[in-house]
Parts: C-alpha cells; structure tokens; sequence
C-alpha cells in the first residue's frame, strides 16, 4: 500500500546509469539558472521604497541614489562571479572554493551562510509568490500560510523527490514568460509616462529629499540594505558551470552578464514606475502589483504579470532545492553533516537534503506568519557574507595560481570582496534590530554544530580504525566463549525450542526465571527437574512484582563477574502476530527487555522469533 | 528523573507481604461503599423535574407520583441484593455471579455493561461534582472540562495508583458531611414549608397534572427512567461482603438496609422541596444548589451544601476505581482482556486498569463537553442491565443450591429481575433516541471483542501447548545447525569483532555485503582476499541505491532454499553513541533492518552493541 502511493508520487526507482549528464545551451541555462536572481525585482524595489517611504519624513527622493547604487553593486558582483567561473570551472559554490582556499573556518561560515540562504530563498520566494497570487486575488489572503506550505510540500519537495530534469522546460517557459511580461510592463510604463502631457514623469513628492543628516544617511543605507535583496541568486551560473556547452567558461560568462543586464533593466524600470506613480507601502498588495494595475487596468496584463511573477518566484524557491541538497552532501562527504545526507535516494535526487529544507523552511514560513518583509530582513546578510568568502577565496587562489593576468583578476575579486564585505556591514548595522542578528546569531551556532559533527566522526573512525587492531591476528585467536542467558516465562514450547537454539550455539547455558509469586516459582523448579533438559535454572524473587529490572540486574551482575567468558548473549523469544491488533493483548516484556539491554548493557542481545499462525 | 518524580507521585513500590486486608466495622463500611449511591441525590431529582417541567405542557405533578415509584423500586433492589450479598459472600459483581450460573454470554454481556457503567460513574460523578462547585462559584463555569480532567488525571488517577487504603478516613469524612448536610436541608426545608402561613406547602402549579394519555405516559416513563438514575451504586456493598467484620453477610445486609433507607429519605426530601419552590431546569446551576439557596440563603450552609455535595460526588467516582480495575483483572484471568491487566503494579493496584479508566472516562468527559445531562442519558440503562443479569443468575443459583428457604428466595431474585429487566426495557425505549442507543450498540460491540480477546489466547495456547509438543525428545535431538549471515559495511573492526562472534556461534558462515557503486565493490572483494578470513564473502549489487532491500531479499531466498539448516541467524552490529544527539548521524540501517526481519522473516537476529565511548 505505501510502496504503492510512493511510486505514485515519486515514480519508479532510477538506476545508477540513469544519472542524466545533459549540456545546456546558453538559452536554456539563462532561464534555469536566473530564475532565483530575476525574480527578486518582484520584492527588491518595493524593499527600497518601504524604507523609504516614512511618513512625516522626505526621504522618497533617496529612492533614485540607492536603486543606482544597487546597480553599480550589481555590476561590480557580476564581474567577479565571471571570474568565480573562470577559476572554478568544475562547478561548486564558496564552501568548495573556500575549503581549497581559505581553510576550514571561512568555508563552514560560507556553508552556514549558505545554508541560511537557501532556507530563506525558498522561504522568500514562495511567500512572495503567493503574495503576487493574492495581490490579484485578495479571496486567498487568509490562507497564505496554507498555501505556502501547500507549494512547499506538494509541489516543491514531490517534484525534487521526483527529480525533473533541470533542463526541463518547466523551468524555461515562466521564466521567459516573466521576463517578456516585465519588460512589456516597463515599456508600455515608461511610454505612457512620457507621452501623458498633464502629469509629471517624476512628480515632485517622488523627488522630495531631506538634507542628508545622519538619520536620513541611516535610513538610505537600511534601504540599500534591503534592496540588496534584489542580487540573491546571481551566483547560480558560477556554480553550474560544467553544465554549459562547450566553451563553458565562455559561455557561462556571457549568460552571466545577459542575466545581470536584464536584471539591472528590470530593477531599474519597477524603480522608475515606482517613482512615477509615487507608490506607497499597502497592506496585502505588492507594489508590483499596482504598478500593472496603474499601467495596464485590471485587465489580461495585470493577471498575466500577477500570475508570471507568482511562477517565477515558485520556480526561485526550486533553484535552493538544486543548491542545499548538494551542498548538504559534500558537507556529510566531508563529515560536517550527518552521512546519510551524502546519499543519493530512489530517484537519484538527495531525497535527505530535500526533505529537511522543506521542513526549515516551512518552520520560517510558520514563524513568520508568510510575511515576505520580516523575512527580507534576514535574507540578504547571509548572501553577502557567502559573497565575501567566495570573492576572498579567489583572492587566494589568484595568488596561488599566478597564471597569466592573475593581478588584475586578484584585483578585481579583491575589490569585490571588500565592496561586499561593506555590504555585510551596512546590513548588521541598519537592520541588526530587524533581524539581521537571527542570521549573524545563527552562523555561529551553525558552525559549532557542524564542527561537533566533524569531531563524533572523527572520534568515531579512531576508535574503529584498524590501524591499532591486527585483523589477520584476531581470527587466529582461539574460539571465543560465549555464555548465553534465557530468561523464561512459563513453560511452554517455546521455551523448549529457545533453549534447544541456546545449545546450537553454546554449551555454557543459564535459564532465568523471575517469579512474582513463591508458590509459582516452586511448581516452576519442580517441573524443571522432571523435564531435566541439562541446563541450570535460577530463579529470581521479585517481591515488588517487577519483571524487567530483575533481569537487568541480574545480567549486570553476571557481566561484572564476567567469569572468564568472551560474550554474554541474552536470547529472547518475541511473539509476532498474525493481527495487528493482537499485539495490543501481548504485554511489551520481550522488546521492552531487548531495547533496554541494546542501550545499557555489553551483552549481545538475540531475538527468536515466534509467528503466530492465528 | 523519571524515577524520582515517579517515586514523589506515586510512593515507593510495596512488597506483596504489604498487601492490605483490613476488616471494616458497619458505620465505616456504610461511607467507604455507598457514596456512589447515595451522591445520585445531588442529580437525580433534577433530572426527573427535568423532563417533566416541559413547557406549554401540565406534567409537573407527576413529579411525586414517579419518585414515589423510584422510591419503591429502591425498595425491591435493596432486598435483591441483600441476596446477592447472601448468595455470593466472597464477594465480585454480577459478572462472577453469573459466569458461574448462566453461562459465558450473560456474564459478558453483564461485563460489558458494567464496564459502561464503571466508566460513566466517573464521567458522571466527576461532571455532576464540577457541576455544584460551578453553582457556588459561576466564576468558574469556563474551565469545566479542565476541572474535570484535572480531577480525574490528578487527583482520582494518582491517589489510585498510589493506592490509599479504602478504608482511610478521607472517604469516610465527606460522605458522612454530606448525609448530614442534606438532612439539616431536608429538616429546615421541610420546617419552613409547614410553619410559613402564607405559602402552600406545595403550590398549585407543581401539582398540576394533564389528564394521562400516550405522550403524557412517555413522558412520565423517561421521568422515571431518568430518575433511575439514583440508584446507581447500590450493588457496592454485595461486592464487598469480604470486608466486612463478622460476621460478614449480616453485617453487610444490616448495612445495605441502612443505605437504602438514607437514600430514601434524601431522594424524597430533595424531591419534596424541589415541587415546593416549583424549581425549574437552570442553564449552569443545580437544582440542589438552588435548593440549598432557597432554604437557608446564600450563607454558610449554602456553601456547605455545594462543598460536601462536590466531595462526596468526586468520591463515588473514586469507586469506580475499586469497581472496574479489579473486574478488569478478573475477565484478564478468564483471558477476555489484555492479560497485562491482571498484574498489580508497584503499589499493588491494578495500574493498567486504572489508567485505562481513566483515558475513557476523560474521553466521555470531552465528547460531551463535561454535560451531566446528556451523560446521564447513558448511564441507567447499563446498570439496570447488570442488576437484571445479577438477580438471573441469583435464581439459577436458588435452583442448584436448594438451601432452606431457597423457595422464597429465587422468588424474591425472580421478582427484582422481572422489574429490573421491565426498567432496562422503559429506559431502552423511552430515552433511545437520547443515548441509549449508544450503550445498547456498545454493549454487543464489547461482546464481540471480549470474544475476540478471549479467541487469540486459545489460539495462542493452542500452538503453544506442550501436549502435541515431547519435552524430553526435544532435549536428546541432535545438535542443531545454524547458518550465521552477518552484513557488513566497510572494512572496520567492528566487522572484525562481529566475525569474531559469528565463528563463536556456528562454522557456517556468510558475509554479506552490500554495494550500490561496483568500483567500491572490486575494493571490498580485493581488501576481503587479502584479509582471508576464512568466511565467504557475497556481494550484491543494489544499482537502485537501497541496502535493506538487497539483504532482506537475500536472506528470503536463502530461507527458501534452507539448504538443511535449522536455523538462520542474521548478525547486526549496532552503535550506541555516548551523547543522545549522536545518534542522529548514525543512518538506522541496523535498527531498521533488525525491525524488518522481527516482523517479517522466520529467522534470528542477533544485536552486537558497540558502544561508542566518545
């Protein structure tokens, strides 16, 4: 039945060969990986203006300086992922590039880093996308959160434990539909802005301005801050480089700056809306979406961006579920996650990895109620922190390398890592009230877990590890002695075939039987000398009519004695019925004693079991 | 911990030497066993004012004649069960009484109402008890079912596990207060009626009556059967004739006689004086309360009266306790019940049966938001059921004994069977649609699973049995073998140390492994030949990544084969880690593939505990 519905959902098994190694043309990556970094206009400008747009104060005019400040950043990030690309061509994000740099503390800081970034993308991205659903249809509001958690683990994790190929054209189609649909949106904007003769292409209240005191500074900052948001996901490409066509290099290269281009475009042009029909923060409704509705009416276009952007910013949450689960297995490769994150499931996906993302970002979702905005607040610091490392790294590696133009490439991701280093601080200061110490609380911790994990395995290989242990010796050594204890209810047959098992395997045998009751223990003996089955029989009073701890005591006792022998093995029959119910009218005495001895006790514990036929 | 706390809830275990057998004088004996009984005052005249005091319909006046017909039926249950007392001095219910005189299917259907009855007088007593105390203090109406639940988990669950002795003076106290109190209402109630000249003793509107047609007569019935009601309880003394002083069944009669007599006069009283301030059903306060406020204001004595009616009410559910618990023991010895509920626990209670009582009842409690109303519904039928069963059976055994006098005395059991069965009949009718038809559905579903139970212990006796089975025989058998299959992992020493114990339990030995990469595979082989353990080793390949699949199928076709084996034992090494966090970077392939092969395969599986010391 459950084998059933999980073939149902997840599909047949796939087979080792069946690991898919297609080559992307440049068309197909842009969309597949740029989903994440082009999606974010959907949340980023209207991030800025948020910030900005305090009441009582003028500082909307700020919008402008930071949306081109945001660029600039943009432009400089998008140059020194091309040399990511360059120097990393076997693919990997800033823990890979770190580890082989930096060492261990700056790779599990990117990895924890990462690791919040992943989280928070899905996170993000669906509660955004589900935002842009119920900008256009407010009948759903009350059921964001189910919704979001209804995308997450109905759609997302089935599909990744299903596997789709990335180079599907799921991905392709909203991607590009999101695109066309946004730049119509500019255009048919941008147009009407400047052909409308009675109103201003920037009306004076977008343009107001404070002079800049350290109030307003701050407070521009913390929108840069939050518009940094809009630049997750532009380090996708750089870490799938092997997927590319021949050149890679170069072609990840271009694709890079195509993304980065329309990105800048996008950014760019919903600021400029923005600005034009001066926005302000609504409840429930994204700013995206009244600038469709101000440019098109609520007509096809309005519901043909809602629904795009709702697409687009679904299939961002997807690319983290490409990111985490890869990431999560070469950390338990290298024994900074538990190893059953390194393996590969059924479909061949990290079915592990996939899971338990869901889960963390299901659990943000829930915290925090589905509201993109105090999510935002953690999002970008855990990005920029993973930028630094992955920039600092290829410093390093430059530096190592020294192929020709290693200077001016150091240069250039030199001054990427300061800029970025910047950006981090900018975000801990202006937004450490606003959740920025979650995530600068949470790497730490993160990275003490990991390292506790590395430091169990590593304890755990040295007292397995052979090097101290002669094999070839220890299976000359004589045959080892065994004395076996079976403790025995009432005399039935099975007791009669569990001993006869007990002699298969050892000549050193001791029956235990518990009485709660003394008469009921002397008819036990009696009947036991007149069976005469050559095996001793003790019998242990138990006053306080407790079965259980009379045998682990008296076990615990044999072992302290140990008497010379190599194991002590406890056999114990277990009833299995035919009914489930039927198991309800079994005390639990025979798995109770076996769980108990397998945590406690040195002894080996054998179950022999008994199916009953009805 | 656990066992600390558990020592300061429930006390230190008792030896079986600590079992109480204390003897209880008459004025003792009457307090500890009829508090079930005699609390039925604080609701049974309401629920008979209840039905009649239908509005636009004259039916109040019928009020006297039913509880004069209530009173009268007391009567003959009184002399009955001083029989039962007479016939049965060692005491147990209607279900002993009748296994031994009617037959298997009476005395389970008498278990079976019984056990409804059990549970109902806590659901009941406990809701009736909240009941007074919320009529004292309305601030306390919102938490009625929080106070139910709390009394029954915290005070009735934990004194009965703890196991106060029954004849500790705290049940003897408030049931002695309470009988006192309602006398002192009854007298002044009753005083003030007769001496105030200006009031009539009844007024007019409490006698008025419609002339008896169909409706009428229904109505009168469910009065009736609603009132029945107060008569639960009666039965305590005649299953506790062995606790009484000698001699016993004398002692015990003359103490029924008493009870039924203070019943009496209360049920009449109460009945009196509620026609006399011509009471009407209240929302969230009891008739008895408004009683108590009517007759000595709202005072010391009203508080009085609510206070010993709340206590003495949580004590009659406290005999639930002594009833089912023991019952449940009973019908575990017969083999109709879980035989764990036969056991006393630490403190020579019947734990299991305790707990058990009270999950249902708590159950009970929240289904019907804590409404004594509709409760009460349920509960006359069931007992009026085990009266019947209890009187039958009381004939039969008139029959077989044939003692002197027996004549008189299976005439009198006749006589209060064929009214307790007349009663089961008008209740079963008149208040079907209002819940009887819950216990009379329940009643033959508990048959069938007391059947059930009762079915797969003869079964399981049946296959056990040592008659088809020679004891001896089995002992002088050869040797038998036993092939040893042990999976392995990687090349570690606990594989080493695993092999170790396989050759020290058998000379047949397979080493199993598992591979879902072939290269790793050929490594394993090589490493495997150079080690020459002497023990084949067989590698399976698993192309879909699984690796209990592969082992769980490997060993059902060696099953099949058995290749002359006895026996196949299955080695698991298993780690337990020092920390409890540790555990979870261990993947649970041992545990999950021991668990597989207990519930599936007919082979033995052994556990190496490693106890990992970092």
């Amino acid at each position: 039945m459950i084998r059933l519905l999980r073939r149902l959902l997840i599909g047949r098994p796939l087979h080792n060969q069946e690991m898919a190694h297609e080559k992307l043309p440049k068309w197909k990556a842009l969309a597949i990986f740029s989903s994440d970094a082009l999606s974010s206009v959907a949340y980023g400008p209207e991030e800025i203006m948020k910030v900005l747009a305090i009441p009582g104060m003028l500082a909307y005019g700020y919008m402008g300086p930071v949306a081109i400040g945001i660029l600039c950043l943009l432009a400089i990030i998008t140059i020194s992922y091309v040399q990511v690309a360059r120097a990393n061509p076997g693919g990997g994000g800033s823990y890979s590039v770190a580890i082989n740099n930096l060492g261990e503390l700056p790779a599990l800081t990117a990895a924890s880093a990462l690791f919040a970034d992943y989280t928070l993308t899905v996170a993000v991205s669906v509660s955004a996308g589900t935002a842009a659903i119920t900008s256009a249809f407010p009948e759903l509001l009350p059921y964001t959160v189910e919704l979001d958690l209804a995308v997450i683990f109905i759609i997302l994790t089935l599909v990744n434990l299903r596997g789709v190929r990335e180079s599907s054209n799921v991905f392709v189609v909203p991607t590009y539909a999101f695109i066309s649909g946004i730049i119509v949106l500019i255009a048919a904007g941008a147009y009407n802005a400047f052909t409308n003769p009675g109103v201003p292409v920037i009306p004076p209240e977008s343009l107001a301005a404070q002079q800049l005191d350290w109030t307003v500074m701050f407070l521009a900052l913390r929108a840069f801050a939050n518009g940094c948001s809009s630049m997750t996901g532009v380090e996708a490409i750089s870490n799938g480089v092997p997927m590319f066509k021949k050149p890679e290099v170069h072609n990840a290269a271009v694709t890079t700056y195509w993304m980065s281009g329309i990105l800048g475009v996008m950014l760019l042009g919903i600021s400029f809306l923005i600005m034009h029909f001066h926005l302000l923060p609504l409840e429930d409704i994204t700013a995206l979406s009244v600038v469709a509705e101000n440019t098109f009416g609520r007509g096809v276009m309005f519901y043909y961006i809602d629904i795009t952007t709702m697409l687009v910013l679904y299939l961002a949450a997807n690319t983290a579920y490409n990111g985490l689960p890869p990431l999560l297995s070469i950390l338990a490769r290298d024994g900074y996650m538990p190893r059953y994150l390194a393996s590969r499931g059924e479909r061949l996906g990290f079915s592990n990895g996939i899971v338990l993302l869901s889960i963390f970002a299901a659990i943000l979702i829930i915290i925090f109620k589905g509201d993109v905005e105090h999510l935002i607040s953690l999002y970008a610091i855990g990005v920029f922190l993973s930028f630094t490392i992955a920039q600092s790294s290829l410093v390093v590696h430059w530096f190592r390398v020294k192929d020709p133009g290693w200077r001016s490439r150091a240069l250039l991701n030199g001054f990427g890592a300061v800029v970025t280093a910047l950006v981090v601080l900018i975000i801990g200061i202006t937004k450490f009230m606003y959740g920025a110490w979650i995530v600068l609380l949470f790497i730490p911790i993160m990275i003490y877990i990991l390292k506790a994990i590395k430091h169990h395995y590593n304890d755990m290989a040295e007292q397995l590890s052979l090097t101290s242990f002669n094999f070839a010796e220890s299976f000359k050594a004589p045959k080892a002695t065994n004395l076996v204890v079976v403790p025995i209810a009432s005399p039935t047959r099975v007791v009669a075939e569990t001993l006869r098992y007990a002699k298969s395997i050892s000549d050193d045998i001791i029956a235990l039987h518990v009485v709660t009751d003394e008469d009921a223990g002397k008819k036990i003996e009696d009947k036991w000398e007149s069976w005469n089955p050559g095996i001793q029989l003790v019998t242990v009073y138990s006053p306080y009519r407790l079965v259980i701890q009379p045998v682990l005591d008296f076990i615990s006792e044999l072992e302290m004695q140990k008497c010379n022998y190599d194991y002590i093995t406890v056999i114990i029959p277990e009833f299995e019925t035919k009914k489930w119910w039927h198991r309800l009218l079994h005390n639990q005495t025979g798995w109770i004693l076996r769980t108990l001895l397998i945590l406690k006790e040195n002894v080996i514990v054998t179950t022999i079991p008994y199916h009953l036929e009805k």
